[in-house]
C-alpha cells in the first residue's frame, strides 16, 4: 500500500496537473469493466484498477467464500484495456484490525439491495473511502448495473466533500442481452436461458413507457414486469421497484421523476443477478 | 470553497513536496490554538487555519448558539501565529443540505464526553472528515485538552486510510494552572478561581503516581479526586475516569497501560470545563 502510495506521489510531483483515473472492482474481469477501464484511460493520464473482493460487503449467507477469482485472467485483462497499476491487496493489508470506524449513508441505501442485503452498503462505504484515500484519484468510474452502488458513492462523496468525480457507465451486456456479471459464471445453462427474461422484459417495459409519455402507474408496471417473470419457473423474485433516480423515492407514475430506475433483483438457482432500467421523462 | 481548493491545488502544482499543515478550530482562539499554529508553522510549509462552529458537535441543550465568536481577533491572531490560509465557511457552506453520511467511530467514544454528550463525536468525525477532503493537508494539529478527540480521530484516520499525520500537541495552561479554553470567557470571578482546583489536582496525583510507581488502584485515585474537587462548592462533576490512552479502555491499576489517562469534566455554573493528565509508566 505504501508503494502503491509513493508510486501516485510520485506521479503527480512528476505532472502535477496529472489526471489519476480509478476503477474499484472485485475482480474475475469481464468487458463491463473492460468498458470502465477504457473510459478512464479515454479520460485520464493514468488508470489505477483495484481488485479486491471486500468481505464487508457479503453478508453472512451470501458468497463470499465462492466469488469466483482468477488474478491471472484479470491482469491480462486489464493489460490489453490500458491500465497502468493494479492494486490487489490482502484482507489483512485492507483491514489489519477490524474497523471501528462506520460509514452510514441513509435515504438511498433503504430499499432495493440496501433491504434486501443488509449491511451490504455500509461495507461499500467503507471500501470505497478507503480506497479513495489510498489511491486519491481525480476521478472513479463505476458500472451502472449497480445503479444503487453509484447513487449512494454519489451521496457519500458529496456529503464528505471528497475530491474526485464519479462517473456512471452503462451497463455492458452479452450480445443476448444479458447483463455482464462476474456471478453469471454461476448459471447452469437452464438458468442462463431464463434469466434472458430480464433484459427482455425491461427493454419492452421502457419502449411501453416511452410510448405512454410515462403516465402509467409505477405499480401497474411493477405487476406486470413480476407476471412476466414469474412466468420463468426458475426465476426467484428478490425485488421489482419503481423509483425516482437517484434519490431512491418511490414515485406514483413514471414521469413524477426527472429520472426513474426500473430496478430487480431475481435468483435463478443459487445465483442473485440485479438488471435495471433507467428512464428519462421529464423535459 | 472551491477557492481554496483552487489555491492549496495551485500551491501543489508550483511546489509538489509541500507540506501543507492544518489546523482545526472554532474559532475565539487562545494562547492554545496559538501553540497549534506555531507547531504547524515550524512543521510545514503552508499552514491552514479553520474557524467554524461546527453545529453537529453541539447538543440540542448545549452552548452552540452563545458559543464565543471574534473573527475579527481570530484573524490578528492567527496572522501573528504565521498563518497562511484561513477557512471560514458558513454553515450553509458546509452543510448545504443535511447530510445523509455519517461517520460512527465506537470503542473510543463510548465513555467521557462520548458518554455525557451523545453524538457530539458523530459531529466531529463527519466535520473533521469533510474539512480533510476540502483541505487535503499532509498534517493536522490538535490540542491534547480533547485528548479524547484527538484518539478518535487517530481512529478515523486509521481506518479510513486517510492520508494525514495526526499531531497531538500539549495542553496550554494559564499562569494559575487553568487549561486554556475558549469557554473561560464564560466563568464568573468566583467560578474561574474554584476551577482552579481541576489542574491543581490533576498535578498532584500526576506526583503522587509517579512517586507510587503506577501500583494505586484506579479507583481509588478517582475517589480521592472527586473528593478533592467536591470541596468547591460551585464544582458540579460530570466526570472523573481513569482509563488507557489512547483506547480509553479501564484499567485496575495505573500501570496497566502504558499511557493511562486521568480525565475530568466538571461544571461551573453554566459551564463546562475538561482538562486532563496522561501519564507513562510502563518502560
Amino acid at each position: 500500500m505504501q508503494h502503491l502510495r509513493n508510486t501516485i506521489s510520485n506521479l503527480r510531483d512528476e505532472k502535477p496537473n496529472i489526471r489519476i483515473g480509478f476503477v474499484p472492482t472485485m475482480g474475475f474481469l469481464h468487458e463491463g469493466h473492460a468498458s470502465l477501464l477504457q473510459a478512464a484511460r479515454q479520460q485520464c493520464d493514468i488508470v489505477v484498477l483495484s481488485i479486491f473482493v471486500n468481505p464487508l460487503q457479503f453478508g453472512p449467507n451470501e458468497d463470499f467464500e465462492r466469488y469466483p477469482r482468477d488474478e491471472a485472467r484479470d491482469l491480462a485483462l486489464a493489460k490489453a484495456a490500458g491500465t497502468d497499476i493494479v492494486f490487489s491487496p490482502s484482507t489483512a493489508e485492507m483491514y489489519p484490525r477490524p474497523s471501528k470506524t462506520q460509514i452510514l449513508v441513509s435515504g438511498v441505501t433503504e430499499r432495493l439491495c440496501g433491504a434486501s442485503r443488509p449491511g451490504h452498503f455500509d461495507g461499500v462505504g467503507i471500501v470505497v473511502t478507503k480506497l479513495f484515500q489510498i489511491i486519491q484519484p481525480d476521478a472513479a468510474f463505476f458500472g451502472m448495473k449497480d445503479a444503487q452502488q453509484v447513487a449512494v458513492i454519489k451521496q457519500l462523496v458529496t456529503d464528505l466533500n471528497m475530491p474526485v468525480e464519479i462517473v456512471p457507465c452503462a451497463i455492458i451486456r452479452e450480445q443476448d442481452g444479458l447483463a455482464m456479471s462476474s456471478r453469471n459464471v454461476y448459471l447452469q445453462p437452464e438458468e442462463r436461458e431464463q434469466a434472458l427474461v430480464l433484459s427482455r422484459t425491461l427493454k419492452q417495459v421502457e419502449q411501453k413507457v416511452i410510448e405512454m409519455g410515462g403516465n402509467l402507474p409505477a405499480s401497474e408496471l411493477q405487476q406486470a414486469i413480476r407476471k412476466q417473470i414469474e412466468e420463468m419457473p426458475l426465476a426467484d423474485i428478490d425485488y421489482v421497484e419503481i423509483l425516482a433516480y437517484p434519490d431512491l423515492e418511490p414515485i406514483e407514475r413514471m414521469k413524477d421523476a426527472k429520472e426513474a430506475i426500473i430496478a430487480l433483483a431475481v435468483r435463478f438457482g443459487k445465483t442473485r443477478l440485479i438488471d435495471n432500467v433507467i428512464i428519462q421523462l421529464q423535459e
